[in-house]
C-alpha cells in the first residue's frame, strides 16, 4: 500500500477511536506506527484530538511519543508539550537526543523552559544547556553531542568490540578516530573494518584529516559541505579540533528545506517562520510590516505619477496604459532577481563572475524590452488608434526592462556585499525601482510629446 | 584551512599553470583534489580554460575526470564533453555510475548521444538505455541499478564474505535481502551483522517489508519518503516487487534542491532549467513567453481602466493612486500564494485541511485590508487634501486584499486538483486578478462618488 494511503487510513482510525473513547485500542494502533507517520497523523488532527492522542501515546510508549515530537519539529513539538507540567516535560525530553531536546526547550515559553532545565538531571541539562550556548543556525546548535569515536591506538578487533557494546549513538557508519585529548585525527568506515584482519591497527586504515565543521559554522555552510562531498554525516569540532558532535544527513536535509523556504519567503515578503497553519492573527502581524513598507514604496510611485498630473489630465489614455508599464517591469525584475538570488544561494554566483551576470541580465533586458515593447506598441496603437502612444509605450518599456535587469542584479549583489541576505531584496524593493523608472519614462516621454504635438485623445 | 579558501587557492594555481602551459604540474595538482572541489574550480574557469584543464585531467586520471563530470551535473557535464568524439565519450562514460551516464547522454545533442550508445559496450549501453526508458523525474530514471543484495538463505558469515568481495557498489550500509527471484523481502544493516554470531541466518536479523520506491514514482515523492523516514538510501522495485536499483540520500539532496529551485522559479515565471549563466539568448527565449502572457494580462487590467476613462478625465487624482491599489494587491497575493504553494510542496497542506487555510487567508486579507486601507486613506487625504479619495482608496484596498487572499489560496489549490504544478500559478496570473479587482473596485467606487458628488480635483 502506498505510504500516503496507509497514513490516511491510520488517521481515520485514530479519529474514530478518539470519538468512541477506545483508548486501549488507540494505544495499540499508535504503538505500531513509525514516528514520521505519527507526526503526519498528528499534524492532520484538530488540536484537541492531537493533544488527546498524544496523551494516549505518552502513557503507552513515551520513547515513541518523543520520537514523534522530534519529527514534528521544535515549534510543533513545543506546542504539543506546553500544556504539561515542567516535571513531566523534564522527564520526557530526556528520551530525546540532546539536539532535538535543546531545540524544543528553546521553543517553550521562557518560564517553562527555565523550570524544565532546572528539573532535568544534571548531565542531561548540561548537554542541552551547552547546545543552547551556541548561536542559532550554527553547527554547534544543531549537532548531536553523543558522537561515537574510537581511539587511534585501537586495533580493528578492539574497534569492533567497542562498536558491539555501544548503543544509542547516532550514525555508526563513519567511525571517527581521535587522539588521547579527543582531537579528531581520522575517519574510517564500518565496511573497511570488515575487509582487514582484527589485528590491523586502526591507524593503518583511517583517512586523515576528514572534512569537518567548526561549531560556529553557519548551518547553511554545513549543508553545502555535506551536499557537495556527498557525506552521510559530518563531525563537528571546536577551535582546537576537539571532536564535540556530529550532524547527520537527515538534519542537513531539514536545513536545506528550511533555507529554501526562507529564500522563497523572503523574496515574497513573508517571514521565514510562517507556515500554512500559523494562526491568522500571527500571520497578520508578520505580513503587515512588509505591506506597510510596500505601501511606502507605492506612494513613491504615486508621487512620480503626481508630477505628471497635468500631462495625464490632457491625455487620459495615458492612465489606461500605466498598469502595463508597471506590471511588465515588475515581472521582468522578479525574473532577474529570482535567478540571481538562487544563483547566490547555490554558490554558482560569486564575486569573480558577477560582472558577467550583470552583462547578461542587461542584454536580456534590452532584448525583452525591444520585443515586448514592439508588441505592446502595436496592440496599443490598435486599441487606441494613436501610433504616438504606442511609440511612447515601446520606449518606456525598453527603459523599464533595462532598469529591471540592472536593479534585479545589482540590488541582491549589493546586499550580499553588505552581508545582508540577498533574498531580502524582495519584490517589494525591486518593483519600486521599476515602477518609478517606468512611470517616469512613460509619462516623461508623453510630456515631451504633448509639448511638441497636440495629443489625439 | 576553510574549504572555500582552499578551493580559491587551487583555482588561482590552475589559472596560473594554464597560462604558463605547465601541463605536468597542472595534472599533479588536479590529481590530488576531491571531485566536488574540481567541479567548483571548473565552474569558475572561463570556458576555454575549463576545456583545457579537463583535457589534462582526462589524460592523467580519467576516473577522477568523470567523477568531476558527475559532480558538475548532467547539463554542465554534457557541455564539457560535447566537443569530443563519440568514441571517446563512449569510453569515458563507462567510468561513471549508470544513472549519471544516462543523465549525461540524455543531455548530449541527439546525434551524438545515439552514436555514443551505439559505441558503448553492450552491457553498459544496455543499463543506460534501460534507465533512459523510464520517464524523467521518476525513481527509475535517477536510480543506480548496481544495487548490492543478499540472498535470504544466507547466514551472517556468508553475508560478510559476500560484502568483502563486493566492489564498486553504492551504499553498503543498508543490506537489502531478496528471495530467489530477486523480490525484495527485507533489510538489515552492516552494524547488525556485527552484533550476532556468523552462523545466524540473515532471515533472523532482517526487518521485513522495508520502505521502497516503485520505479515510476515521482522523484519528489521519493525525496519525501527518504526525508520523512530519515533514510540513507531507498531501494527501488518494479511492480512485482523485484529489486532493480537504489537511490542514495546524496541524489535525494539534489532532487530536493532542484525541486525548491523549480518552485521558486515557477512562482517568478522563470523556466526551471535556467541558471545564472545560461547564455543571454537562451534566457531571452525562455523568459519571453512568460512576459508575453503577462503582457496579455496587463492589457486586461488596462481594459478595465479604459472602462472608467471618463471618470479619470474628470478626476485626474485617481490616476495617481492607481499604482497603490495595484501594487498592494499584487504583494499581498504573492505572500498568500507563496505560503500556500510551499505548504503544498512540503506536504503540510492537503485536501482535508484546505478549507481551514482558505478561512485563514481570508481573515488575514480582511485584517490587512482594514489596517493598510486606513493608513493609505489617511496618507492620501493628507497628500491630496480630499477625504473622499481616501475613503474610496480604503474601500478598494479592503476589496483588493480580500481578493488577494481568495485568489492566492484557490488558484494553486485548483491547479493542484487539476494535477498541474501549483507553482505555475505564478505572480503573473495572481496579479491579474488583483489588478482587475483593484482597478474595478477603486475606479467603480470613484465613478459612483463622481455621480453623486462633485469631485474636488
Amino acid at each position: 500500500m502506498p505510504p500516503q494511503r496507509r497514513i490516511d487510513l491510520v488517521l481515520d482510525s485514530v479519529k474514530r477511536l478518539l470519538r468512541i473513547g477506545a483508548t486501549a485500542n488507540l494505544g495499540n494502533l499508535l504503538q505500531k506506527q513509525h514516528p514520521a507517520d505519527l507526526a503526519q497523523v498528528f499534524g492532520d488532527l484538530a488540536e484537541r484530538d492531537r493533544v488527546a492522542a498524544f496523551s494516549v501515546l505518552v502513557e503507552r510508549n513515551s520513547r515513541l511519543a518523543m520520537e514523534t515530537v522530534s519529527e514534528l519539529g521544535a515549534e510543533g513539538g513545543a506546542a504539543l508539550l506546553a500544556g504539561r507540567s515542567a516535571e513531566e516535560i523534564a522527564r520526557l525530553v530526556q528520551e530525546m537526543p540532546p539536539d532535538d531536546a535543546a531545540a524544543l526547550i528553546d521553543n517553550l515559553p521562557d518560564e517553562l523552559s527555565a523550570a524544565v532545565l532546572e528539573l532535568m538531571g544534571r548531565k542531561e541539562s548540561g548537554e542541552v544547556e551547552n547546545l543552547l550556548e551556541y548561536a542559532v543556525q550554527t553547527a554547534g546548535r544543531i549537532m548531536n553531542p553523543n558522537v561515537f569515536a574510537l581511539s587511534e591506538d585501537m586495533t580493528v578487533g578492539e574497534a569492533i568490540t567497542a562498536l558491539q557494546s555501544s548503543r544509542d549513538v547516532e550514525m555508526v557508519f563513519y567511525l571517527y578516530i581521535v587522539d588521547a585529548r579527543r582531537h579528531l585525527v581520522g575517519v574510517t568506515s564500518l565496511r573497511r573494518l570488515l575487509l582487514v584482519s582484527p589485528e590491523t591497527p586502526l591507524k593503518r586504515i583511517m583517512t586523515l584529516e576528514p572534512i569537518s565543521a567548526r561549531v560556529e559554522m553557519d548551518q547553511e555552510e554545513v549543508a553545502r559541505l555535506v551536499a557537495s562531498y556527498n557525506l552521510l554525516a559530518i563531525p563537528v569540532v571546536e577551535e582546537s579540533n576537539k571532536l564535540v558532535g556530529i550532524i547527520t544527513v537527515d538534519d542537513v536535509i531539514d536545513v536545506i528545506k528550511d533555507e529554501a523556504t526562507e529564500d522563497l519567503y523572503r523574496l515574497a515578503g513573508v517571514s521565514s517562520d510562517e507556515r500554512v497553519f500559523t494562526p491568522a492573527g500571527e500571520s497578520l502581524r508578520k505580513r503587515m510590516p512588509w505591506l506597510i513598507v510596500n505601501l511606502g514604496t507605492a506612494f513613491m510611485a504615486a508621487a512620480v505619477v503626481g508630477i505628471f498630473r497635468n500631462t495625464i489630465s490632457s491625455w487620459v489614455a495615458l492612465a489606461i496604459f500605466m498598469p502595463i508599464v508597471a506590471g511588465m517591469g515588475g515581472n521582468a525584475a522578479t525574473q532577474t532577481l529570482t535567478v540571481i538570488v538562487r544563483g547566490i544561494a547555490l554558490g554558482e554566483l560569486t564575486w569573480g563572475n558577477s560582472r558577467k551576470a550583470l552583462v547578461k541580465e542587461l542584454l536580456v533586458g534590452i532584448g525583452n524590452g525591444l520585443v515586448i515593447g514592439t508588441i505592446a506598441a502595436l496592440v496599443a496603437w490598435v486599441m487606441n488608434g494613436d501610433p504616438r502612444l504606442g511609440i511612447i509605450l515601446a520606449l518606456a518599456m525598453l527603459v523599464n526592462l533595462f532598469v529591471a535587469g540592472l536593479a534585479g542584479t545589482l540590488i541582491p549583489l549589493g546586499l550580499k556585499a553588505l552581508k545582508i541576505d540577498p533574498a531580502l531584496a524582495s519584490a517589494v524593493f525591486i518593483t519600486t525601482f521599476t515602477d518609478v523608472a517606468g512611470f517616469a519614462s512613460f509619462l516623461g516621454l508623453a510630456t515631451l510629446f504633448v509639448r511638441y504635438f497636440r495629443p489625439a485623445g
